[in-house]
């Protein structure tokens, strides 16, 4: 089986946080909504099913802890939780902090307009933060 | 704590399948997909992250068993999986069979027009094969 190569839609339209047992974990460039990415590190992965038991449970655990994290850091209203991948084919799984009245509340981020990219001093500082909730217990 | 009561707008929207281990699974009333919905029996639960582990895990296998039944038996080119909840609280994932070439692929199926609904013949014939299909190995 080849190696985990992350795909190059996901890298240009996000920014790296950290890493977890299972996934990379990466921040959406679009500062209208605090939206993180969970990929996890499997070759020819599309499909949530096609994960063996062992790391579909470890996504899950790293699925609660990037949702606690933004629950706690924004107030969110309803973290939305996601595996779609109709046009990137590498599994990914968004996690979606929102509130009542962002840009396209009730509906879904998906399809949702141009985004608008962060700054790069904003990037970096709210990576890292990210980072450094996420690091433990997971 | 509550009894578990299944949210009015899910079960207006929704027809029952048949009931797992933790869910209720429900065919969303809309022919252009096949479209199921996981409800977990939990009262008061409406994001993932409030499951106990033993329930996160019991959803992972039971969401993984609708897709692979909606991946057999519709060959689907994607199975899209959501947990979004931002109109109805009860926690509820969406398991959805797509094709390239549906009524909005590659985008979503939220807010996406109306719904087509099943004739009757067609839905009950339908509950009741995905019962089947869901049945042994959950």
């Amino acid at each position: 089986m080849n190696e985990f190569e992350l795909d190059e839609r996901l890298r240009n339209d996000s920014l790296a946080v950290t890493t977890l047992a299972l996934c990379d974990v990466r921040l959406m460039n679009d500062s209208r909504y605090r939206w993180l990415l969970l990929i996890p590190r499997r070759p020819g992965i599309s499909e949530w099913h096609e994960l063996s038991r062992e790391d579909a449970a470890v996504l899950t655990d790293e699925i609660h802890a990037a949702s606690a994290v933004l629950k706690k850091r924004t107030g969110a209203d309803k973290i939305n939780v996601a595996a779609i991948g109709n046009m990137v084919r590498q599994m990914h799984v968004h996690v979606v902090a929102r509130h009542k009245g962002d840009e396209t509340w009730p509906g879904t981020v998906w399809n949702s307009g141009q985004a608008v990219v962060y700054d790069d001093e904003t990037a970096i500082s709210l990576c890292k933060e990210l980072s450094e909730d996420l690091a433990p217990g997971v």
